[in-house]
């Protein structure tokens, strides 16, 4: 049986104010939740209702979990069509060494980036890619928003998502940095090496003035038809696959 | 001053059954309505704002327009953040020449798509990648859905959408059909001519079954982590990216 203050903390999560509050967010649906009971991340509480318990695989014993009833359940959800489970999970330290680590790689860094779907979208790409970290701006859209997590299907439990001052990170960041600008280099000309940063800017400005200082490469995507733009997720997604590909032709 | 019955009008286009019956669907914002109105397609009627109007380009004479109030407006605008400009267009007439003239370029055929916002960016990105021509099976959404077209950003006006039953138009085409499947010949090893078909499937099921058998080549997007599975819009944006990757490095 929920009480009224579990109900109450479960539905502030909405909020980003309460998700730090509590240093908690909300993950939903069977295959989701499934992924963070395989991943690194600590549930706190598993929400489910008798019909999806049996659907989930075996719970770890030293997870609290608390089967409710269908019409409880509807009183937590923020899907319209529930699937019966809902995880308070932890959100995890800053880790600034997933920074210094990043050097060995491609790393996807986003600048205010806005839309929870285009960040969710973003991040289940990323992974798709084999792409482990993902470095956003400050004021990029929260990851741990419902919209964003539900958008990953399931890629966040996977995915390291790190917040920063990118403009500090940049001018520290010993490797290459790439940025996707209408004006640059022809991207299937572009030699991305094996590690780099990847910068995408905000939906309607794209890389701020001050990041595109530090950039060592202004690389653009060709464009052959009339359409004015791109979504952000679509450029990070030709930029991923052009990577991946230019990966897979050297081995 | 807008009428009952054309409030009412306005407002049943949300709805499919009344687009096919009225042949009519809503574009809106003052991008989008300018790239109709530079478009082939017809305006039925423009209503506007004085706000709005000043930002619009000249109306063409043959253009019947209304100016209402922003409260007026309000009663008509399907969007959280309106802007003061909203057109009636008709649908286009059933073009099956469409069909033929696509054999002597890309053409992106979409099984049983299902979300607004997955169609409206495909649309957008393929027009950005040079793809003049989509062609969706009767069961995928409609693409004069408002949010469909409001997802385009002004791209619908310029890519043609022909809606058919995809089997019979994959029988009767002459050239080679490629296939987005899991279990397919690597992307980046395909070699996609001049022309072609690029069938993408339903967001849970994929392609269907009836048409996968009508394929010639079942192609894969690389795995290079552990997500399921990709967006069909993302993975629209890697076929759309690799084709013109490999146009351009024949020139």
């Amino acid at each position: 049986m929920l009480s009224k203050a579990q109900i109450s903390l479960i539905n502030s999560l909405k909020n980003k104010k309460f998700r730090k509050e509590h240093n908690l967010f909300i993950v939903e649906g069977i295959k989701s939740v499934q992924e963070f009971l395989d991943s690194t991340y600590l549930i706190q509480q598993l929400y489910m209702t008798e019909d999806a318990s049996a659907k989930l695989g075996k719970i770890p014993q030293n997870i609290k979990s608390e089967q409710i009833s269908s019409a409880e359940f509807a009183k937590i959800t923020q899907l319209t069509n529930p699937q019966g489970v809902l995880a308070l999970v932890k959100i995890p330290e800053e880790n600034l060494q997933v920074l210094n680590e990043s050097t060995h790689e491609h790393v996807i860094v986003l600048d205010n980036i806005q839309d929870p779907g285009n960040l969710g979208t973003i991040i289940r790409t990323a992974e798709w890619f084999g792409i482990h970290t993902i470095i956003c701006s400050s004021d990029t859209v929260d990851a741990y928003n419902p919209k964003v997590v539900q958008a990953t299907m399931g890629s966040l439990a996977r995915v390291q998502i790190q917040y920063t001052e990118i403009d500090i990170f940049l001018q520290q960041y010993q490797g290459k940095k790439f940025g996707a600008l209408l004006n640059g280099k022809n991207i299937y000309e572009t030699d991305f090496g094996n590690s780099g940063l990847i910068i995408l800017g905000n939906e309607g400005n794209g890389i701020s003035e001050s990041i595109q200082a530090l950039l060592d490469e202004a690389v653009t995507i060709p464009r052959m038809g009339n359409a004015e733009s791109l979504n952000v997720a679509v450029a990070t997604t030709v930029f991923c696959s052009e990577i991946a590909r230019q990966q897979l032709s050297k081995k």
